[in-house]
């Protein structure tokens, strides 16, 4: 039997030694430092957005996010947030945490992101603002949730921690919202463990967010007219992701080339694979992603369980928001249907994409799903 | 004139790259990494309790020590924990996070921790705890603390993020509380730029503040029965941690000769230096802090500003908790009042105790201070 094979591996051949190296011998090891400058920079220019704030991680980004903007476009408590129920319960614990009230919209079938058709129907007057979630390496579709905002004046949050250097109609993810977060957590395209970053071009947003994850330090320093919290990034963290977002485009090339051998090696089995591309994008496989069809009895759980007892590890997809028992607790739920999510956790998983995962590995990989079927 | 002396400068001379190197060619990131695991063992065994649990910097670790004791001990909205006044916004904004109302001690005179004589008149059935912060490098006076806290049955969570390392009474600092805080920002006597930890000897609050920090992540991954955050510190920040607790011993004897001249040289100044001894601890001098006579004209922030102009960087006192802008407007203040905090902030500043401060600097900086006069 193959050795474990782990669901992800990160591929640090790149400047990661020399810059920690550099922040050693400079001294430089607190947020002020010089790599979590550069980062900012060279983050936003690759994006396209004017700045960078970088953060502790994605679940903060998206907090100090719906802070800032709160504070800054004076959002009522209760105000409405639309997220896709399909996601990490970052987002929507974010709501919480700023007593807004998260929104949730069910997925697309395919993409399985935000059904952009369903958006519109549970905007209110209290609607301030839609999280857009690139999901698993595939953008959203952008423009039709881009004409729902203009018409209802709603600000766009881009959560691109899944998309790093994706692109939708040709310009990159993160681009094109009022600002957008992303992860650099061990699993992303650009890691350094545990890190994040809020872009924006809005100057003003900009020092709201810089603020507020800064204890709401101000020029008369330890005097506090707002409570934030310490969300900074070192300059360690800062030092490796800039390492690695230098070998980006190598990183995509990687798990494209992967994801393609998976589209041709699992097409035969009784699932949905990861959608390979849409008419505005092509998938980078951030994960690569398999749905079991609704006639084969067995669910994800099982299939799960089978490929680590082959020494293969998996990942369950998200469970989604609609159906979370902390959000039954807080009473937020309504009876809406959302199925599409719902089968994605049931018959949905995903499988090893580590950058140094070798064409032997994956064939064996794909031997074991198929012996699943 | 003197080149710009910063005021805290770190010595990073140990194991600090090696340990970084292992991180990048084992390709452990994340906060699952061994370096995590091992300044979790390591740094509460040097402190004497049983279980450590990294966090993201010392806010975040007040921040989940108090979520997962109110969950634990069942404590009701709005129950109160004594902190002292003169000390950073930290603790006292976790308390409002956590739906708890943090009640304000006045600080002592000679030491600037918190005035233990004050502490039972504020005492009510509602209070649940005491955080005792170790001010400056000097231990609060723990015995009568710990008194007060049996009869009348409170936790007592110690802040020591000031204190790495410190003694009472011959006893290790973070070891007489059911919990303690540290933090590894850039400035600490182990310092990884950011970080922090929790320690404790109470295996379920251990679990309890592992779930809160990790998105009360559960068994059945995605699945959420509460909300917690990410306050996972990465394995690149362990590792400089690591090589810090390593030396830690030489790094406080740096500190308490830096200290030891600084009190032979400004002995005759009109104004209160940090306290160099107690009878159950001496000074660490995590700061050095100078408090200027009442009868002198001039104020901290005067003094400061002369400084700077010599190029000698400075920092204040802490704003008193009990006038902070932002608690007056959240209506949690009471009459009381503190003059010593108030006295600390107005005449209270503290001067450069960088690890690699030189003598010839330190003594520019003491003539600078002595024509301050």
């Amino acid at each position: 039997m193959n050795d474990f094979i782990p669901v992800f591996e990160p591929l640090l051949n790149g400047n990661e030694k020399k810059y920690l190296d550099d922040c050693i011998e400079s001294g430089w090891l607190g947020s002020n430092g010089p790599y979590v400058k550069k980062l900012e920079k060279d983050f936003s220019d690759f994006c396209g957005q004017k700045y960078g704030s970088c953060v502790t991680n994605g679940s903060a980004a998206i907090d100090v996010t719906l802070r800032a903007m709160k504070e800054l476009y004076k959002w009522e408590d209760n105000s409405e947030v639309i997220i896709p129920s399909f996601n990490i319960i970052s987002a929507a614990q974010s709501c919480i945490y700023n007593n807004l009230k998260p929104v949730f919209v069910d997925a697309e079938p395919i993409t399985w992101n935000i059904d952009t058709k369903r958006i519109e129907e549970v905007i209110t007057n209290k609607t301030k603002a839609i999280i857009v979630v690139h999901i698993y390496g595939l953008p959203s579709d952008l423009n039709p949730i881009i004409e729902i905002a203009k018409k209802y004046n709603l600000k766009i949050i881009e959560d691109a921690a899944q998309a790093h250097g994706q692109t939708y109609n040709g310009k990159k993810c993160g681009s094109f919202s009022d600002a957008a977060t992303f992860s650099f957590f061990t699993n992303k395209h650009i890691s350094c463990g545990e890190g994040g970053i809020v872009l924006t071009s809005d100057e003003e947003l900009l020092n709201k967010i810089n603020y507020f994850k800064n204890l709401c330090f101000s020029n008369e320093k330890f005097i506090h007219t707002n409570l934030g919290w310490n969300l900074r990034m070192s300059n360690l963290q800062a030092a490796v992701a800039c390492a690695q977002l230098e070998k980006i485009n190598k990183t995509i090339e990687i798990k494209k080339r992967i994801g393609a051998k998976y589209q041709e090696l699992l097409k035969d089995i009784p699932a949905k694979l990861s959608c390979p591309k849409t008419s505005y994008a092509q998938n980078h496989y951030w994960i690569f992603g398999i749905v079991i069809n609704d006639d084969v009895k067995i669910n994800a759980k099982t299939a799960r369980q089978k490929l680590l007892s082959k020494n293969i590890e998996t990942r369950p997809f998200f469970y989604p928001m609609h159906k979370q028992p902390i959000f039954e607790k807080l009473e937020i739920l309504d009876n809406t249907e959302r199925p599409v999510s719902e089968k994605l956790y049931e018959k949905g998983f995903y499988i090893p994409t580590g950058l140094n995962l070798t064409d032997e590995k994956l064939e064996y990989i794909t031997t074991q799903i198929k012996n699943l079927f």
